[in-house]
């Protein structure tokens, strides 16, 4: 490939991600009531893989930084074309997989082949969560939103009618990245209830 | 520092940090009139650093993209307080310095002393423009609103009667940090010229 294709080529993908800026989460941003969109969460994912760090602490060893950041910048951009798929959407659940395929396929080979095959990697070891880099990227993004809900009063759990157990089986994994956040997260989930901010109040 | 104390320090810098979500630019997002926000620059300035690092050449030599990686997530945050000041506005830029100067105070030392201090030194790192991973992170601060500006019909540009000398003068030092970088932004400047984006025509 020429230089001159391979800068196009790049720039080309570098302005067709600008619309992940367009692609709405169910989570609010906690000082208003503007709806999160995936490039505001994956910013957010990035810092936080930096900051807590110390708890990743996975059977499979310890994570990567650099590999975490390249992951948790890019797990989300196939939702450019597939959407934000709610994570308690059993129904839209059922076709996610095939929507995403599709779109990863578009999406990345816009880029030069080596980096074409470097985000698909990347995507699918997410999507996998197998290795220490994502199950911490995976703990993070569970607990996110988690933090996001909390700090605004339960706003989207309310609005969607979520349960306790509900967001108990979602974050479960959590544990599996990051034990002592997992903690943490029960914890939260445990006064999110008391205040009535989630329903469902078996005693945990 | 209890562990438990560490921890809710840094989720209390997590929550505080939302804040950049809500720090408009000038920049528009390109397929709507949407004004971009501070996270969603910084996690597109994240991509676009690992996906033109082969570009990033510097008299100090090449930089290492962990590093870029946390300074471009971390540059902008001083803008929860300091708020972003435009370029172009010479008056603004004026006690910019002092405005960021409190806001790093403020917002760093939410965090635990090791963290504070690795956040800030990153943010020190990336104002100074001497270091191989500043001068590629600066480069790539002025090429990503050079792209937006010029893929929304130079929107911001015109609304602010911004003229190619001084597009030209701002985002000269990407040569410093991307030599190849400078060469496409140049061409850019000029086509944005003859497409009537950008005001001011001496021929370069």
């Amino acid at each position: 490939m020429a230089e001159a294709d391979r800068l196009q080529k790049q720039i080309e993908f570098i302005l067709e991600i600008d619309k992940l800026k367009e692609v709405y989460r169910r989570s609010f941003v906690t000082g208003s009531k503007k709806a999160e969109n995936d490039a505001e969460h994956s910013w957010h994912l990035a810092l936080m893989s930096i900051l807590l760090l110390e708890y990743a602490r996975t059977k499979q060893g310890e994570p990567d930084l650099l590999r975490v950041l390249k992951m948790v910048l890019v797990h989300d951009l196939v939702e450019i074309d597939a959407g934000d798929t709610y994570c308690y959407d059993e129904e839209a659940a059922g076709d996610k997989r095939l929507r995403e395929e599709k779109a990863a396929e578009r999406l990345f080979n816009l880029l030069p082949p080596d980096q074409a095959a470097e985000f698909r990697s990347l995507w699918d070891e997410f999507e996998q969560r197998r290795t220490p880099e994502a199950l911490y990227a995976a703990a993070l993004d569970r607990l996110q939103p988690v933090l996001l809900n909390y700090h605004t009063q339960g706003r989207s759990w309310k609005m969607h009618g979520i349960t306790a157990e509900q967001v108990l089986e979602r974050n479960s994994l959590i544990k599996e990245g990051a034990p002592e956040l997992w903690a943490y997260v029960r914890e939260i989930i445990r006064k999110a209830v008391e205040k009535g901010y989630l329903s469902g109040g078996r005693d945990r």
